[in-house]
């Protein structure tokens, strides 16, 4: 029997119903998608914005409706399992082999986004299309910049694993860059936090580079000691563990070990997709990784789509009517952000010298900025950097840049695949 | 990257912790539980107890705190999965066949336990354990003896599918007299809040012989045409759903299916378990049968412990503190209580006529109170007649039935092995 739910709270008639048209949706749009040959995920990204607050408005998408906390929490579930499934097929020996490569893609991925979105928004006040307190303007361009630089590899590491290119060249340097992307846009976001505080209470920017490097050496000591001591005992762990009875020990294990390096990661400022990620390279080195493999998948099955319908959902489409004089302006500064939003990345891909290697996948892969655009696009909503309407625009550009990656990460590996590998 | 969360809301990192520490430590005390040849599922309740507010306080255990929204839901999605699961393992011809020995059982087991529980408390009123308003003395007792006519078919199902038990006779009996119980209880609670809400405004009594009419026909309705339609529907679709390619639909279309029957099912008035049971009943005559059962084992094995640690941590261990000297009368009050408690389902096995069946394992099987009783005593909490005294050793009862049934169950089961089956 049921008794009714507080009116402030998720019934959980309400709760069950929005999950189900999450994974309802998510796998008819997800099928339709790789019917018309397009990647699975654009589908489930789809789904999200149909099912999101400004199409259908069945599900709870946005800050503040009531159950969007407990969607978003499942989601960063989801996300942490989807890139410790990922870890686990990654070869550590074979990131570190392309390090070097990574490293420069992702620095190069970082300043020319940021450059050309600060330049960008310079030139937006200039040509009228913006009218900023010249104050602030520096600001502004700065935040835009920060947000350009962002990636998510929730996004082309799913495409990549649905199409079984996780070992390829290309996969690994796209996935170490994200890694260091992820350093590098913690450390943009901490020098933007720092200098939006500093302007706000009129005193000395406390940026330093002491500061910078005590961010830098935090997160590459996380990642180095956490997969480190993982990989030596780890093994002797899970010998252990899978000599223990009890029915589903060694799948609720695993999973654990890669929340408490998730949990871990973000103490230490980095994503917990981060530590998922490092937990997936350690588990890889266990006895009983084709058995944790195994039962993890339908477990990610049903997190992920959770994960992409939440970044589909909170696209408003409204933003893109082009009948509502208002958004004619808004869209063009989104159509030149999310130009010089590709570029930027795409041209990552051009500053390796290895010829073995598609640059354009590497470039592409780099594209989606996903949850990471959304949370810089945030920040800068909260501080009150960005107004509505630069909100909307660039949060545009994110949902672009994160529908257009799919597609064309599908396409241009189909055409090199007679090429490369 | 990570932003701060805001305060009056649960962050990811405590989050992924609280989720972190039920997963381990309910495989740990589970481990611990089978190694001591006592039931995984004690383990689990056990180390709710340890993780709830009462004791180490590591998880959101009680209505309030926050997060503890978000983990009830997904003790919800637990239990759901769960029963959905056990369905899936039972035969509906089966169920039919036991139908009338199931309804005798369910019966007894609900007027027994309300007649004794209510005497009780007319009996702690007489020789002055309990000092209560002679005008609500009446419907404090009928509020209690409604908390004692619950039955909890998780715990018993749990126990019965970890020890490959679900095709006897036995279970069959238990599962059926399980899903009439919470229809029965139901009716006692529409009942009850009736005369409660009566009471309140000194009006006449809005119950009808009427209004239980319809809601016994809204009950067995929906499980006839549920069953019935989805028996006619479900094998063809699922056979079209075989066909289709994008990876995890199949298991998410069954889990789907699952949450519909559930959220139907509580829109009827009844328990969601209640639509997931019958869901499982329906997809078990699908030609994908195996493959559902298959890949929803590990969603199982992820979800279902979050059940039984909520349910554990509800538990206030302070109350057992005997060297509190106000204790000393709940836990009187609780231990009469829980010996009624146990006689009253214990008979209800004993009506059966059948001679190939362990009637005490059927009996015993019915004692577990759990999450159904829990939500009673909650019911007679928040309209205030119970006093929080009476609520403790109602709690209290509630808590000792259902950490008492498991290992009881087991070693009847083991002690039976020879003669029944």
């Amino acid at each position: 029997m049921s008794v009714g739910g507080e009116a402030d709270h998720l019934t959980v008639e309400n709760f069950l119903l929005s999950l189900t048209l999450i994974l309802v949706f998510s796998k008819v749009f997800g099928e339709l998608a790789e019917r018309i040959k397009q990647p699975a995920v654009l589908g489930e990204l789809l789904a999200g914005v149909v099912l999101g607050g400004s199409v259908l408005a069945l599900i709870p998408a946005t800050q503040g409706v009531i159950g969007y906390e407990t969607f978003h929490l499942l989601a960063e579930v989801g996300v942490a399992i989807l890139l410790f499934e990922i870890g686990l097929e990654t070869d550590l020996k074979d990131l570190i082999k392309v390090g070097p490569t990574s490293t420069l893609v992702a620095i190069t991925g970082v300043v020319l986004p940021f450059l050309l979105g600060f330049f960008s928004i310079i030139g937006f006040q200039k040509y009228g299309l913006l009218n900023l307190d010249p104050n602030t303007l520096t600001l502004v361009a700065i935040t835009c910049g920060a947000t350009l630089t962002a990636t998510s590899v929730g996004i082309t590491a799913r495409v990549l694993s649905d199409m079984n290119k996780l070992q390829t060249n290309e996969s690994k340097i796209i996935l170490g860059a994200a890694v260091i992307d992820d350093i590098l846009g913690l450390i943009i976001l901490g020098v933007v936090t720092g200098l939006i505080e500093s302007f706000r209470s009129g005193s000395e920017s406390s940026v330093s580079i002491l500061n910078i490097g005590f961010i830098i050496l935090k997160a590459f000591g996380f990642l180095a000691v956490s997969i480190f001591v993982g990989n030596l005992i780890a093994p002797k762990m899970f010998n252990f563990f899978s000599k223990l009875k009890v029915r589903g020990l060694l799948l609720l294990f695993a999973i654990s070990f890669a929340l408490i390096y998730a949990i871990l990661s973000n103490l230490m400022g980095l994503a917990p997709i981060v530590g998922a990620f490092a937990a997936g390279l350690v588990l890889r080195n266990t006895a009983q990784f084709n058995t944790i493999e195994h039962n993890l998948k339908p477990v990610s099955d049903f997190f992920t789509p959770i994960f992409f319908v939440t970044i589909g959902a909170a696209v408003d489409v409204t933003v893109f009517n082009p009948f509502v004089s208002e958004n004619i302006q808004v869209l063009l500064i989104a159509l030149i952000l999310f130009v010089v939003a590709v570029i930027g990345k795409f041209a990552s891909g051009f500053t390796i010298f290895q010829k073995d290697v598609n640059k354009s996948v590497i470039g592409v892969g780099m594209i989606p900025r996903g949850e990471v655009g959304l949370i810089f696009a945030q920040v800068g909503l909260s501080y009150a950097i960005f107004d509505s309407k630069l909100f909307s625009a660039v949060t545009a550009m994110v949902m672009l840049t994160t529908f257009i990656a799919p597609p064309l990460l599908q396409k241009l590996f189909k055409e090199g695949n007679d090429t490369v590998e």
